[in-house]
């Protein structure tokens, strides 16, 4: 490697850093970048110098933002009473792709795994307590303010951590927080969870008998 | 994707333009890129504004240099009278990687395709034979100059394009220019091409026919 030249080198031992790229591709990565315009990698330059000064998490659900609540909760078009809760923002994005969610969301950044010496503690979940108990508590009283949700009534909180041990886990956990809480609040709202089965387009052939179980337990009348 | 901030919708867009990375991996990437440690981010942001300016190609190679002429066209250690010629620097890499090589180059950045509009002065093929040449005429006069091989007698000239229909034409292209003009200079160099045939660890259940082929006619007395 010795025959990098030292700009080219500290891009590529960067780029080799971050998680999925190995030395070739950071090369070649490194490569493209000195075939686009010196404006474009000027910008690019700034914008990663800025991104963590500019970047904070949002009061309310602790998605990424620029401004103290994020987009989404201070959207007076979606449905505020509702909470989706994901582990991740990259999560919420799968969300937002579709348009097929028009809630709002709680971010956990991460989830409760003992083998990551990840605790409840460790993630957002105190949080969404929370922000549901002073939306149950407030709602009937103060009016909802417009860029947040603090004082709105939560009627649902969907739990769309991963389908897998740990997100099972999770969810499990968060539920049980919210149902002791809500006996103590004396108000009720709908927890869930999201349904799981066959993937759209896929082939029983390949389906993990997990999957297949959960399709089983989940099917409908047709 | 209205729900990511500004500053990090900008650097998702940008990895995003980068080979072989989507918009899940760009995210993905952009949200790596939030977790580390602001003074790497600073020193990288820097690294990719003055990538341009830096970055030349060596005046003997076409290698990627910050010097006028590169490390390994500098490197007395090397034999200076061979010539591997690679169609990238990715490929020149490959074969420093393994330091199982201790002549120099001359990359040619590019490979000749009539599909891509890529004809024999799109790429660094008349400077290879000026170089050829210039080594050829003034090596018996002229002493060696460290730091350059302009001047160096050429005793090989090894195509080491890749072993595909563009790669192989680019090689009988380069192969019959340096018969033709060796022949005028009256001076004899060995042009050579890669060995194809099975890669090492390979199973032959899996090889394709042409590299089969290949092994075949490159089959050696055991």
């Amino acid at each position: 490697m010795n025959s990098l030249p030292s700009s080219l080198k500290q891009i590529s031992l960067f780029l080799e850093r971050l998680p999925g790229i190995g030395e070739k591709t950071a090369n070649r990565l490194a490569f493209y970048l000195l075939r686009l315009p010196e404006a474009d990698l000027k910008e690019f330059s700034q914008a990663v110098a800025q991104l963590k000064t500019k970047t904070k998490l949002c009061r309310n659900c602790f998605n990424f933002t620029e401004t103290e609540i994020c987009d989404i909760c201070s959207d007076e078009k979606r449905d505020q009473t509702v909470i989706t809760v994901v582990e991740s923002v990259l999560d919420l994005l799968s969300f937002e792709q579709g348009g097929i969610y028009n809630g709002v969301y709680h971010v956990l950044h991460g989830r409760i795994d003992p083998l990551d010496n990840i605790g409840p503690d460790d993630i957002y979940i105190d949080q969404l307590l929370k922000r549901v108990k002073s939306g149950v508590s407030q709602s009937h009283f103060v009016p909802t303010k417009v860029g947040t949700t603090l004082g709105t009534k939560i009627t649902e909180v969907i739990l769309a951590t991963n389908p897998d041990m740990e997100g099972e886990a999770t969810a499990v956990y968060i539920k049980n927080k919210l149902k002791i809480q809500s006996a103590s609040w004396r108000i009720k709202f709908k927890i869930s969870r999201l349904g799981y089965g066959l993937p759209i387009g896929a082939n029983l052939e390949y389906a993990d008998y997990m999957t297949l179980r959960k399709a089983l337990e989940n099917r409908n009348n047709f």
